[in-house]
């Protein structure tokens, strides 16, 4: 599944509304910091795309930072209101992957979406490589798409300036998938897009392809997309505290996964970095690895949508104060083991019923292939392919 | 349709096999210099691709040079030979297009193949846009494709040397569209594509991105296409005669469409461009005018497989000698008329049947599509989707 590294999210900063209220997380137009339209014409429903890529099993950030967003947008919204959720297989592939566990992953992956608490009758869930069109779509954009624009491309900066020999090895799909979540989106009609701030790049450039499109060919092909800004809700590696909790660290303690058993949570937190200064108290810079336990324990607790300003995290200080780490790490275990248990067990039953995983999928590569046929009707008259 | 310069093709040059038997085109590997296969096992059966840009009528150097040698492929190979020509619209779009021209030129590209003798019912003759399969797969090998090695292609160096503010504005699908082309070719198991100089670099780029997705995955996904090169049998402008007959020359009377009435190509050749010395004499560089005539009269009056070293034009110019340059005019506007008149007569017909071309184009579209799923699902399964 994953929240991972590369193409559509980094980490776990992804779909944090940053909605005070429990219901109309994104119909209000007032409460949410999304750019407001300037020319296009409001759309009559909402459209909400996001996608992660099947790398591995979840772990605790992922889904306080992203996938419990998911379920409350899909949970929250009005009725009108299309969900799609994609498995993006075809970026996973931009960095190499074992093809045994690719396959096993894209299994996990759809089950944990279904286990958290997403509905395949109401969000559209969907492996994105049984839709065609979205790399139809996204060779017919890279006509569009100039070279210069991608290689100022943050990311892929980052990975020229990493390599040491520049960027000669580079695959040709690490610089141009922004191009293909641009398609991923707006293939969709996509009004919608929850992105963290290191994605924020990336789909102003989708509204640029699409803006520039409808202005190309005088027609307004693409919903252009509005990107909701949420702030970071970051947990933290639990060997290093200053570090995000992250699939790709070598220390497997380092995260809890959302199948851990309760002993393994137990474990894991029992072990955590702390520090040895006296007392409880929130500082992420001074005390990351304390101030990292009383993050999941807010979050985990149920705090989905505050503790932003830190001032939820630093009044449960002051309440654990005279406790010792010992006490707040078993916190820290009950609340999270609370949010882990049932996923983890319906995810044990899901992963077994192999039929309706595949059911599942072709039911959601069906609407999603749908929904883009209409989109690819659109542009394929605007081009002059049709 | 059009042998064009970008993509698919740059100018004439394609699909010219020197090999002066009239029969046995491709199947007798003696004849043939195409390069011998090392580690790959001989596959059982031949599939020729090739591929041509829906932008515009057909000229005589488009079909002296290639289009004349697709028929005589379909005429002359072997039964067990699959036979896949494709209207290549997606790589047409690299370069900006009308999307009204682009609608009517492909209909235009369709009869105008039809017209010439391809037969539908014997090779698969489809737009490339209707097969979503090579934009899929343009995508997976573009995981797998350095941009060190793309940015060094000739072409893309020729652009890039062309544009004043270097390549910042130009466009993604310029860059990698030698990926596309390797999946078009990919996506057949293409044993045999016959291209022109400026192509071969294209073509052992397919061959390079197979083998390496062959051993990566530890599969015969692909086969390895041959490159079938030919020597070039150039057409020159009729106006300018060092340079190629060409779509894009300003000047309509620089070329002989392939729908131009008699009268037309009279006019045309009775102004082309020559000289005032004496005599009449093949000699290209000296005498370009005259040797283009001679040319033309040469491979229009059916000399197709030979002319590469000028010994049939020499006799030409002596057998002519003597004659005045409007006597050599008028000879090649009969040959030429000769070689158009058929081509022109069905291609009006076809012109006026839209639901034949449809049914054509749909019945393509379906084979085309079978065998790129084929491939699909082998690719599909080696990485690790399926």
């Amino acid at each position: 599944m994953l929240p991972c590294a590369r193409a559509w999210r980094r980490g776990s900063r992804l779909l944090q509304v940053p909605c005070t209220e429990k219901k109309n997380l994104i119909n209000d137009r007032k409460t949410s910091p999304s750019r407001t339209l300037s020319t296009e014409k409001e759309p009559e429903k909402k459209v909400i795309f996001s996608g992660i890529q099947p790398t591995g099993i979840p772990h605790l950030g992922n889904y306080l930072g992203a996938l419990r967003q998911w379920v409350k947008l899909q949970d929250q919204s009005d009725k009108s209101t299309r969900l799609i959720y994609s498995l993006v297989d075809l970026h996973a592939i931009t960095i190499r992957q074992d093809p045994a566990h690719l396959r096993q992953w894209k299994k996990e992956s759809l089950a944990m979406l279904l286990a958290i608490g997403l509905d395949p009758t109401r969000s559209t869930i969907f492996y994105q490589s049984d839709v065609p069109a979205h790399s139809e779509l996204m060779w017919i954009l890279s006509c569009q798409a100039s070279t210069g624009y991608l290689g100022r491309m943050t990311q892929w900066k980052d990975k020229t300036s990493n390599e040491k020999e520049g960027n000669e090895r580079l695959k040709l799909g690490l610089f141009s998938y922004p191009v293909l979540q641009a398609a991923d989106v707006l293939i969709h009609q996509t009004t919608h897009v929850p992105v963290g701030h290191d994605q924020a790049q990336h789909l102003e450039f989708a509204r640029e392809v699409a803006q520039g499109f409808n202005h190309l060919y005088g027609v307004d092909t693409f919903a252009v997309p509005e990107t909701i800004i949420s702030p970071a809700k970051r947990v933290m590696s639990l060997t290093d505290p200053q570090a995000k909790m992250s699939k790709s660290h070598p220390n497997p303690k380092s995260r809890i996964l959302l199948t851990d058993s309760e002993e393994t949570i137990k474990a894991k937190l029992k072990a955590a970095v702390t520090d040895s200064i006296d007392g409880i108290a929130y500082d992420p810079p001074g005390r990351p690895g304390v101030s990292n336990l009383l993050d999941i324990i807010y979050h985990a607790e149920g705090h989905a949508d505050t503790g932003e300003d830190g001032s939820g995290q630093a009044a449960l200080a002051k309440e654990l104060d005279g406790a010792s780490l010992r006490v707040v790490k078993e916190r820290a275990a009950t609340a999270v083991n609370d949010v882990v248990r049932p996923i983890r067990e319906r995810f044990a039953e899901l992963i077994e019923q192999q039929s309706y995983l595949d059911e599942a999928a072709a039911a959601g590569a069906f609407k999603a292939q749908i929904s883009a046929a209409e989109t690819m009707q659109k542009v394929r008259r605007a081009i002059g392919f049709a």
